[in-house]
């Protein structure tokens, strides 16, 4: 008899749930909107509804085997406790005994970046490499990291935290309270900001344009929009960005030597905007030794890496 | 019987070698110096007459198990070549297989700074821990990481280049040919060219005049002179690159969440002037995961980090 385990990537605004194999082929797989308003029991309910669901779909009579769970925020993955998720409106849960109980099935719990690094490293753009550093660049920017062929956690589990290297000391604020972090200089946050400092001083005018003439409706992908067509302000302001990712990325490779970089997100949608730039930044910025053996690919599997990446993580936790 | 092994720290000036057991106990251990003037086989010569010596101290008739040898520069420790060491005037020599036809003993290669991490890690400030950042800062600075208890080599074995993180990337030109490494804003070269630019100025008075009044005599030691009787500028010096470690050390903290960083190296010598300023900053930068964990430590072996690190990797090599 076949074997199942499941994967769930809980995400701010959606729960994406995976049955697959031990093999790791996927039979089934559902999004759901998370509803974090409605509350913590609630969205474990969801959970377990996605879980029910998908067995129903394959026609499945017994409980998988595992649950490998991601989900957003500093946590701690051998307590199972989710420390602060400010997207969630938690603090300090329980998650890995509480879904538990509720589904009947152990569950292995592991940050979200983590486990999207595992997908892209399993299944995506980092298949077949030992050495990978995964980004993800969107309203933030976040990270894991393989080494060794194996997902580094880190003494407190925080490793990966490529966003809040700081690249310029004094620099513009960040999310975390410091300064000049490669997350305020080359998120979508950042970008969009940038763009509204611009307005601020009369420029920017195609941008504003595109956001309807409403300054606090420009974000990263209004100012990819002005680019694409052919907006120059809007293609300085990706220049900008992709230079300080590529002097972001070569620090880290500079580092750990990694045969590839992956990149994914929501802002590398526009990747076709500053590709060129970003190779340039970290070609210029990496050591000969790096550079003879690194790869910079974007991520290959969308909105499923998270997801994949826990399907992975269930079939073999560590 | 007793069975040995020899560990070998190959400098640009010294030569150290020690003979231990297999339990790491140091039976001897020498210094004499590389004289690599004379050539690389003269080099090679000498270290094997290092063995002889250490081999008649200890009355030891049977040959070694091994040698675990750390060389500067870019090495393939897996085909035993060095690639540069332009300290030895080498480029592409077979470190590994000549010195094993020389002695008669398998010999084990690796980067000195990743043995010097070794050495701290199993005998000194990082013992008991399993992820540790080591630095060494002097007229460079270098690096190795001890990730998961074991040292992390990277994709091409050039991980570690913690002196080659970008910090500011229009900032001074390092030994790399890059702009703004850590190296070039806080190694003890960044510390003597700064307090020469402050000379050429006419600020730096007390500086040069403990330099003899020669400008290009001031050295990081130097400053430092004058900056424990007190001097003002020169206090300031250390203060600068004492922050821009800090932010380097965060960076590289951030992005691998370890147990400990430790700090060896010329300029450590005089790291009563600057630990303070350098705990603030790393402690102003860290993510609250990191903060938690972190411990900032002084190197506590000394000269003898690399050759107990070469004694480690000689009875275990990886």
């Amino acid at each position: 008899m076949t074997e199942y385990i499941v994967g769930v990537d809980l995400g701010g605004t959606k729960i994406r749930t995976a049955l697959a194999t031990l093999d790791g082929e996927v039979r089934a797989e559902v999004e759901v909107p998370t509803n974090a308003q409605a509350g913590y029991t609630r969205v474990l309910e969801r959970i377990a509804e996605t879980v029910e669901e998908l067995r129903r779909q394959v026609g499945l009579t017994t409980k998988p085997l595992r649950v490998g769970l991601g989900a957003p925020g500093p946590l701690d993955p051998v307590r199972g406790i989710v420390h602060v998720a400010p997207n969630l409106g938690w603090r300090n849960v329980s998650l890995v005994s509480d879904l538990a109980k509720l589904t009947g099935v152990p569950v292995f719990l592991e940050n979200d970046a983590n486990l999207a690094a595992i997908g892209e490293f399993t299944y995506g753009a980092g298949k077949g490499t030992r050495d990978m550093i995964y980004l993800t660049v969107s309203t933030g920017i976040g990270g894991g990291l393989i080494l060794g062929g194996r997902l580094y956690r880190g003494a407190g589990y925080g490793a990966g935290e490529i966003g809040h290297i700081t690249l310029l000391p004094d620099g513009p604020l960040c999310s975390c309270g410091n300064r000049g972090c490669l997350e305020a200089l080359a998120s979508g946050t950042a970008i969009a900001r940038e763009a509204r400092e611009l307005i601020g001083k009369g420029g920017g005018q195609s941008i504003l344009a595109l956001a309807g003439g409403a300054e606090d409706a420009v974000t990263a992908k209004t100012v990819a929009r002005a680019a694409y067509q052919g907006d120059a302000e809007a293609k300085a302001l990706f220049d900008k960005a992709a230079r300080w990712l590529g002097v972001g990325i070569a620090a880290a490779a500079n580092l750990l030597n990694p045969a590839v970089v992956v990149l994914g997100g929501g802002v590398m949608k526009s990747a076709a905007l500053f590709w060129g730039r970003l190779e340039e930044e970290v070609a210029a910025r990496v050591l000969p030794g790096t550079r003879e053996v690194l790869r910079l690919k974007r991520a290959e599997l969308g909105k499923r890496s998270g997801v994949l990446g826990a399907v992975a993580f269930a079939i073999r936790p560590e």
